[in-house]
């Protein structure tokens, strides 16, 4: 066996999320290793080849730290100009959500500073909120379009998204979210702006390049089933992945009309029914789990739990990262909070920001550690896995590493 | 004017939260400086003296960062030997805490492990918690004993809770809560407990000035509204404040006992009634609102904070960080959680970790940036101060000065 590695960590306990028979796919004792920024070793240090320590490019002992793959955060909205934080002190000072809206905020007032602002001014004010995940040991993300609603600036935000990627080292996953909600200058023509997405924008962002996925917003507050669907099957048409923003506030069968499309994801679903939950199981659609934004406004009704579970959903944890209903910068405590409000299990949120999102973005090559595999990996000073969704704050992982590249 | 200062920050917007009719005490085109560990400036930058820029020696500009005073956490139990991250992962299994106290756990265990640790295995682990409060700008905050449950283990226990200021150059203020719980050995025999801690450890502990506070549970789960009286009218007797863990899960009329000695704070009071309130608002007890505590129990019963404005109490809020119900290691998620359970305004939520934490710790001397105050302050880059209750996680400040020294 050739084992002219480039890196090689001893001394550790992995939660591999392999299913080993053991909680988290645990293996004590162990030893990771890569080269060409794939994992080539993950498991007991005592089936190292002999030669591994010697000819390692760099060999160095964690001391019985945990290593688990590097966290993948499946749905956000980081890149927006203009935060909220004023609306949401005058929320808190008792004004109502029209008050704002008369007041032109709400979502309106993050497009018209997004669309304001230059792409460096975008990257500027972007990149300390994609440095903040990745200081939990973030190591792929999503980042959705949204807030440009017209050609150029959908096209600007996408294009930030993927000078991110490149500016951090971490793999970003763009989608399109054009139909996010209506712009003011197509208000009152909804289904004018649908058109404007589904024949204009969308064909030529994803001839571009520059689109991973489409995702749309379905809600009495957002788009029709029948708006929605012409937005999949334009997807679908150009050969583009598609998942969506569902029965979040109410049921309107969001969940089972992306699985019927073969949606990667099905974010949200407060409101699933079972049916939703019975499709997504069949069609393989993960269900995106936020509870950032169930925090945030308050929400009572929770997602289907137990019904994902009877039903074999794979469920994923994201932040929801957004200026209006969640501005959590810490997938960490997105895993927390999932446990606490949802009541998922800490092995569940650990998939839920490993495994299951990156199953949530379609990618077979990471959220376990395997040989094979991408080398995104963290490295954490805790005595048990479920200290993750545990602690609420504090510090993140001590070492982190994508495609083999040391992060920090 | 004597000019000859330490430090100068030019350039700023200052929260000082004086009294100047405007939110936050905002004063615009601010500097800030001190001397020898006091404010000697804080106001509009065309105010300063002809000199200062020339004669300090130190002058930054704060490129238009907003400065708050330190943030002060008034409330942490935050010494103590092994998390009980399993325990959490066990309940979120289905564990009752029935089975859980059967298996060993709950505060028996911290007790026993806290007993079983040295003192500098105890302080090798609870630093990091203290460095994670840092991280969030804090630079006073309180500790309390409580696990140690027997004369020696509370005096290790206050003694690394002093170590932990001097090693981190923070102010730490020391509560003895010998009535936190009954130990093992006392089992059956409450009362007699009672007796040792006002007999033996708290006269014996305030001898070596170990005690700046003195503390008690007062619940049905705790101790009894006639042993907590026993316990503060020791504390009277030896001329120490007093403060109590009050009416958090029923009313004992816990807060209008401690507001009768006169008491610094009644903490959590989810369940004080108005005749609770008005007491505290006479004595000028501080409310200390816990909200991580009630984010981990997943509470209802919201404590009584329209009475509390109504009645001029202050209320301030602190992480509670302790490893049963609160594992909170961050002061500005404990006011982004006041804010959204709640529903305090940002500026109550600063107030409560600035002035009203001072308050509630008998210091005048910090809170607010004033002249003669001490140079406890954060820097922050952000554009509003409502930021600080907003985003869920993310970078802390930029700066942080304690007594004048930098700290971050
Ligand atoms: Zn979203
Ligand atoms: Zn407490």
């Amino acid at each position: 066996m050739d084992t002219n590695w480039d890196c090689l960590l001893l001394d550790c306990r992995l939660a591999s999320l392999n299913d080993n028979g053991r909680p988290y796919g645990t293996i004590d004792s162990a030893a990771v290793a890569w080269k060409d920024g794939s994992l080539v070793f993950a498991g007991p240090q005592a089936e190292l080849p002999a030669a591994a320590k010697s000819l390692a490019r760099q060999v160095e002992s964690l001391g019985g730290a945990w290593v688990t793959p590097g966290l993948i955060d499946c749905h956000t909205h980081l890149v927006f100009a203009g935060d909220r934080a004023q609306e949401f002190e005058q929320r808190l000072n008792g004004a109502s959500y029209e008050d704002i809206a008369r007041a032109g905020g709400g979502i309106v007032s993050t497009v018209r500073q997004t669309r304001a602002a230059s792409a460096d001014e975008l990257l500027a004010v972007s990149l300390p909120r994609a440095r903040a995940l990745l200081a939990d040991g973030v190591t792929t993300l999503e980042i959705k379009s949204g807030y440009g609603l017209d050609l150029t600036s959908e096209r600007k935000m996408l294009e930030v998204a993927r000078r991110i990627g490149s500016e951090l080292d971490v793999s970003v996953h763009t989608t399109f979210l054009g139909a996010h909600a209506v712009p003011p200058e197509f208000s009152g023509r909804q289904s004018d702006y649908v058109d404007e997405v589904c024949i204009h924008m969308l064909p030529a962002l994803a001839g571009s390049g520059l689109v991973d996925a489409v995702d749309a917003f379905c809600e009495k507050i957002g788009f029709t089933p029948s708006e929605t669907r012409r937005v999949l099957e334009t997807a679908q048409a150009l050969g583009l992945p598609v998942k969506l923003h569902a029965d979040q506030l109410s049921d309107l069968h969001g969940a089972a009309l992306v699985a019927e499309f073969g949606g990667l994801s099905a974010d949200h679903i407060e409101y699933t029914s079972v049916q939703g939950v019975k499709a997504m199981a069949q069609a393989g659609t993960v269900a995106v789990l936020l509870p950032g934004a169930f925090h945030v406004l308050r929400e009572t009704r929770l997602p289907p739990i137990e019904q994902l579970r009877a039903h074999g959903v794979a469920m994923a944890v994201a932040t929801d990262l957004n200026p209006g209903t969640s501005p959590l910068l810490s997938l960490r405590l997105a895993m927390a909070m999932a446990c606490t409000h949802f009541r998922l299990t800490p092995e569940e949120a650990l998939r839920g920001t490993t495994l299951h999102a990156a199953r949530a973005l379609g990618l077979g090559d990471r959220g376990r550690l395997a040989v094979g595999l991408r080398a995104d990996l963290a490295v954490w000073d805790i005595a048990h896995p479920a200290e993750l969704c545990y602690w609420l704050g504090g510090a993140g992982p001590r070492q982190v590493y994508a495609g083999g590249k040391r992060l920090r």
